[in-house]
């Protein structure tokens, strides 16, 4: 692997995983992507309930949170700000959809220095590209972060422009879900909005930062003309953290004080600033 | 890995692949499922050209066919009945839903001994149990053989009575697609009918040898209630061959001459008998 993340596959540094994974065969399984902040990670609590309630949803079993955190603290050991991703998959198994019963998953922890998100985008805002790729809608997967993604995989080979930090994701209804890689959220009327998952989308851990931060914010559909009356519309992730949108096509935005207010949030939540000092 | 496959990735023996891998990161990639007879695999071309689709539409490199048929050679060497898993991932890569653009793929090629189908059941037909998951609508991803098959997985993951061979699947607008592992035929009034696959399913390259030997076969939607006046039911797999249904639900059916059709298309292909000879 070229690049220097750390990996563990079942509790022991490794190079590679038995290439009979359902993961790789069928893409049976979940995973996590957190930050891990000086040998901590604040949102763990929230990645570990997301995790357990997919491995509900897809009828896996589900591993220890005790035995995952030793293995992030093994894979992030020396790095001071790190992504961590936990991939928990069916294991091993032969040919065919049908699980063993015996199947006893197996777990993949990756960590890699954090790049930092740009301050000046921090405060300024992202600008996103509109993909023409759809979230289908399946409400047996909606809200679990599945190793399904090819359609945030082809959503994101549809610009290569890196002026756009990142695509607005419709569902083939036209609602509003989400961007390639974070949650989206809008202000309306004074209103601050998310879109509602049940159909389809990623329930983000950063997103639920968001919520809790916003007692009064509302989960509903969100069609697309919704963007046009926002006064705000910012991305929430809970590794680059609240970011402003500063343009959707030519509809352009200002920041405004519910993303300044994530983003006080974020830090309060124990990660790292967002903005440059002099620029609440 | 506990099963006698053989092992092959990018063209060498081996145990596993790299954890980076796209495909398991995403399920950004593609397979084929192929039986290989002999040493000869009789529906080659049509595995290739479906991969090749696949490629094009997930805008993937290709590989080229006749490293694959080096590579299926060497991992079958000695089966005299095989099915041999090509799996074509994006390969390696960082984390994110963006590909590099120097992304070359990644082939791995598995082995194992075919296990035959039951020439009892292969002559009176399979049972199907209905699943209650269905196919969502993603027109990007419809008709190729991709790797997120989690609805294939959770539609398996429905029942274990072993009575049942295999699982029917309808669309999330009811309309009849396929089973969890095979291409589905019907006959109507005479006219063999298959489902259309241009908002969700896999196009099977064994549905693809029963249109090429059924001329008057057409491709149409197929609502739930068709099953119910059709005279015949059968499925069609590259691996698996032609097998009539005996039964969905309460309905009954008898094996009938288009399946018995398919059966001697299928071994005119190249393919092992499906039946006892006494029972043409």
């Amino acid at each position: 692997m070229n690049d220097p993340r750390r990996l563990r596959v079942d509790g022991r540094a490794a190079t590679g995983l038995p290439a009979d994974d359902r993961g790789l065969a069928y893409g049976d399984g979940l995973f996590e992507t957190l930050r891990v902040v000086a040998g901590r990670a604040p949102l763990w609590t929230w990645h570990m309930e997301r995790l357990e309630e997919g491995c509900r949803r897809l009828r896996l079993a589900c591993p220890v949170s005790g035995f995952l955190a030793d293995e992030v603290s093994a894979a992030v050991d020396g790095l001071d700000d790190a992504v961590v991703r936990i991939t928990w998959t069916a294991g091993s198994g032969p040919r065919g959809y049908a699980r063993l019963a015996a199947s006893q998953g197996r777990v993949i922890v990756a960590a890699s220095p954090m790049r930092q998100v740009d301050a000046f985008v921090a405060t300024h805002g992202v600008a996103l590209f509109e993909c023409a790729t759809r979230w289908s809608l399946q409400p047996k997967l909606a809200g679990i972060k599945h190793l399904n993604r090819l359609e945030q995989v082809l959503a994101r080979a549809e610009w290569d422009d890196p002026s756009f930090a990142d695509g607005l994701m419709l569902d083939t209804d036209s609602r509003v879900i989400s961007t390639t890689a974070a949650s989206i959220g809008l202000v309306v009327d004074g209103v601050p909005m998310f879109p509602a998952l049940n159909r389809c989308g990623v329930a983000g851990v950063g997103r639920r930062l968001a919520l809790a931060s916003l007692p009064d914010a509302v989960e509903t559909d969100i069609g697309r003309a919704m963007l046009d009356s926002a006064s705000e519309v910012f991305l929430a992730s809970s590794v680059r953290g609240m970011l402003p949108v500063r343009a959707i096509g030519d509809r352009q935005y200002a920041t405004g004080p519910v993303a300044r207010g994530l983003q006080a949030a974020w830090t309060n939540a124990g990660m790292p600033p967002l903005c440059h000092p002099e620029q609440p």
